[in-house]
């Protein structure tokens, strides 16, 4: 076992905490796509639920850990899908909700952290600097701060992914990579239960900070993150994280944002998948590096599916 | 009870045969379509799986019967989705699977049956000439010929859906309708288990055939079936399906093409959904009469997605 901040036990007994809704979801060969990218390929589906990604299962933990302490408020910064959410499972337990996004972030996620009930406010810069906005209302309100990927309740709820994977047989899976939570959960999940398999986490060559610095072995930051893929569009790794990812990751790759739009259009064309640009990073890796995967069965995390229809619509579009 | 040819206890038993790929598909509140619909709105879905459509919870029933019987053969007419599901679950028994199908079917599903080791008949004509094409075949050669909605096997298959439905509480229950097997499957399980529940069953104005004899209480016939719903084009309704249909169905509805284009429309854009013309039928009689579901809780089956990319690029790209 490797000693990452993430608990296995916790991890089986989150199962019992989070909503059904969010767990057991779709894992399937999915062949049409195999011609593609060369290789044996299998989805595990992530946005078949109220939220359209994997964050309820992280989410839900926190909620139901701040129910139980009987505490009424939590605020976080999110890109979109980590607020809502925390906007759903609040909803469910009468905890207030706040959520600091970036006025660029992708319209349609804000507009259903509103409809989900959660405040919302909006900050002139990217996702660090919600990340601050967030940080200084928690303190000025005396509420919880959920900082997804450093909070352990966002990996160890990724990780129960982790859980639903272990029992097939691939050689390879294929994780998003911006905060760390998804990687770092599922990595730990597979080096814990089926080593065999080789953890790959995938980022934008735009957003680059966690892989350059899972390479350098020590936090590098950017001063920019310019990609498409909003999810996954961090400056500043999480030292904790980082120490956690250097466990667990096999390897980290960065794809460049035209592989990222074949890769939604790959999922579209041949698997009738809708899926948010983050969620096309693994499609993308393969794409971009078919002979390493060539004869190995990957398995990819379709993460999320919360994209802005007309700039999809562009996406998937004749070219 | 009611006495149609189905039986509850067979389709519990189903669901130890059926791979399980194919059962406990994703079911959820889509909030997000709902101030579109102007009702609660869940979706069971059904495309989550290797052939993208419901189909595969029947044909593991045959092909697991066919295997037990030492068998080694089979024969079926489909519009695309019956046929890759035959092929698939044929594949995995070592059956060999003849799908006959019309020349003006949906082109990717034609593509995938082949890639999935059938040998595919194409006929100058529409599916009822695939009908009995392929009736011809299963005698010439003196192989199980596999009849949609008539062969129990598909029905009761699809009635396994039903049974993940009981547990959950909605007021209407909406069921595309073509040949019939999903609507008598999923309609005797909720009749059986879950009375309360209005079944409604959705058909194509511009391919009323079923819908009209459910009405007429006796099959009638049409001479032509146009639709984009290719799934669910039938002329000839079998009489023993409408005989059951009859004891199930609460209602039977014709929607517009327009509307149908909408729900796929709407099912895209607020729900992230890629869904075929027939998956859209209970999003578009909803939206042809909101005044009916207002202020209840629906559940429509998306029971497919096998579209061709470029058909749907056109149906869900701006006016």
């Amino acid at each position: 076992m490797r000693h990452t901040r993430i608990d296995l036990s916790r991890v089986q007994a989150a199962r019992e905490v989070i909503a059904p809704v969010f767990l057991d979801t779709p894992l399937y060969r999915c062949e049409a796509l195999e011609p593609v990218l060369g290789c044996a390929v299998s989805v595990k589906l992530e946005t078949a639920n109220p939220v359209r990604s994997f964050k309820g299962r992280g989410t839900e933990l926190v909620a139901h850990g701040l129910a139980a302490a009987g505490e009424r408020a939590l605020v976080c910064a999110s890109a979109g899908n980590l607020g809502q959410a925390a906007a759903w499972s609040g909803l469910r337990r009468g905890i207030d909700v706040t959520v600091v996004a970036s006025r660029h972030a992708t319209v349609t996620k804000l507009d259903r952290i509103r409809a989900l009930g959660a405040r919302l406010e909006l900050v002139d810069g990217d996702h660090e600097l919600a990340r601050d906005r967030a940080a200084e209302i928690a303190s000025r309100d005396g509420i919880r701060l959920l900082e997804d990927s450093l909070d352990l309740e966002t990996c160890e709820g990724a990780a129960t992914i982790g859980l639903e994977l272990v029992d097939a047989s691939f050689d390879v899976v294929l994780i998003a990579l911006g905060g760390g939570a998804m990687a770092t959960g599922v990595g730990h999940v597979l080096k814990a239960l089926a080593p065999g398999v080789e953890v790959v986490c995938v980022q934008p060559a735009g957003a680059p900070a966690m892989t350059l610095s899972w390479r350098a072995r020590r936090v590098v930051t950017t001063d920019t993150a310019v990609t498409i893929a909003d999810g996954v569009a961090g400056r500043r790794p999480i030292p904790a994280v980082l120490a956690d990812l250097l466990l667990v990751a096999d390897d980290a790759v960065l794809v460049e944002e035209t592989s990222i739009i074949a890769g939604m259009r790959a999922l579209f064309d041949h698997a009738g998948l809708v899926v948010e640009p983050s969620a096309a990073l693994g499609v993308a890796a393969v794409l971009e590096d078919r002979d390493r995967f060539a004869g190995r069965h990957v398995v990819t995390v379709v993460c999320g599916s919360n994209v802005d229809a007309d700039a999809y619509r562009r996406w998937v579009s004749h070219r």
